[in-house]
């Protein structure tokens, strides 16, 4: 990995080296740098829970719907929201804790997001590959249940790590026009719009999605097969109940 | 600033240099560097806006209770949940994004953060300095308004930038036995907790603090002064109020 080049070329890796182990030393260095990142009022109002011993991992797998990188990983970061060091911080003085609402969710999120993203990006400068799961906050309780996990805490991002045994295409992004606006928000025109999405859409990889699905388009692919609005309506209501059994009411 | 030892001494700046303006053509090379970090399933569901107009960061100042960071500021940039964008794409294809929920709600919030993150990063390995201003779930809409956000897209953070013109003292952090967990989450008895702030509580800055606000302890400063339960839940509301204004429904 090419240092100065690091940022205009980061990759996804899906594929670890599993002769070249990662010790839960080496994990805590990185985490150490990871966590001088910024974070709410100092209060440090996450956890991580590593996981490196092969059975723990396969018991964490299912959560994850058996993803190839989560089964072949090295070791297996849980980046959580963690509410119960600091509430019982404040217990012990006589106080209460109040962030077990929408805002303390929405910091605690941003907080745990800021860490995990803060250690990809130490642990891919030192040669690690990492991938994000998205699956976390659909099988919160399952992952909750396999890390025992109190209540007040979170499971938000769970990110796979190894050495890399693959280099990936770079992925494609949105046109930078599209994302960076200048003083004030500029809402696209549908030109504009259809023209945000169209090399994205001309991409082979695009276009195999499509015909694999049986759609149309990508959106489709996106809105209908990936992403559907009732599926995520559903794990929502999910979500919302497990972050209410926890201690959590938004 | 020293690249090698960057990770390990990072301070957040809230003192700019204004002497040494900031380019937009400069925060964008950033910006387009930052967004090659990870994002759920590569929609980039997040927008950011520069401000660099003294009389428009003047316009925000006040939702961020004009903190010394944002009216000595060079840029401003505020990074929101942006669901406007591809739900119009959706749109023009014959579908409909299903993200205006807790799950799309989540998954913003990460990817922007992590969006937030890996700007901050490459902005200071470049020399700059920044500041995650804590204020913009509190005043979403009166940032909404100053930035002219329209339906689905939802300020989230927001950093100040801008060459140091100080070298703050790094800050404390907790024992990393604190936030790190080996294969399952070790849940600390209260003396484990009590030693985790220990050295917080020793502080000579935290020490004052206790003293100025007439508390007992620093737990009673962060749960009563700066972060009290009442005012929390008065901010969810109004935050999950303008959430639903903007289409999103928790």
């Amino acid at each position: 990995m090419d240092k100065n080049n690091y940022f205009s070329t980061r990759r996804t890796i899906r594929k670890y080296d599993l002769s070249r182990p990662v010790s839960e030393v080496f994990l805590r260095e990185l985490l150490a740098k990871a966590s001088r990142a910024a974070n709410t009022g100092n209060m440090q109002i996450y956890s991580v829970i590593i996981n490196r011993d092969p059975e723990k991992i396969a018991a964490l797998a299912p959560a994850h719907f058996c993803q190839p990188a989560i089964k072949g990983a090295a070791a297996v970061l849980t980046f959580c929201l963690d509410l119960n060091r600091f509430n019982r911080w404040c217990e012990l003085n006589g106080t209460q804790g109040g962030m077990n609402n929408l805002q303390g969710f929405t910091w605690g999120v941003i907080d745990t997001s800021i860490f995990a993203q803060q250690f990809c990006t130490v642990a891919e400068m030192e040669g690690l590959g990492t991938c994000y799961l998205g699956t976390t906050t659909y099988n919160a309780s399952q992952i909750s249940d396999a890390l025992a996990l109190p209540s007040d805490v979170i499971p938000v991002i769970t990110v796979t790590v190894g050495y890399p045994a693959e280099t990936p295409e770079l992925q494609d992004r949105l046109p930078l026009d599209a994302v960076v606006h200048s003083e004030s928000y500029h809402n696209p025109t549908d030109a504009e719009i259809r023209e945000f999405y169209a090399a994205e859409e001309a991409n082979p990889a695009s276009m195999k999605f499509v015909t694999e699905n049986g759609k149309q388009n990508l959106a489709q692919v996106f809105a209908e097969v990936r992403y559907p609005k009732a599926a995520n309506e559903q794990f929502s209501r999910v979500y919302k109940e497990f972050l209410k059994d926890k201690g959590i009411s938004l």
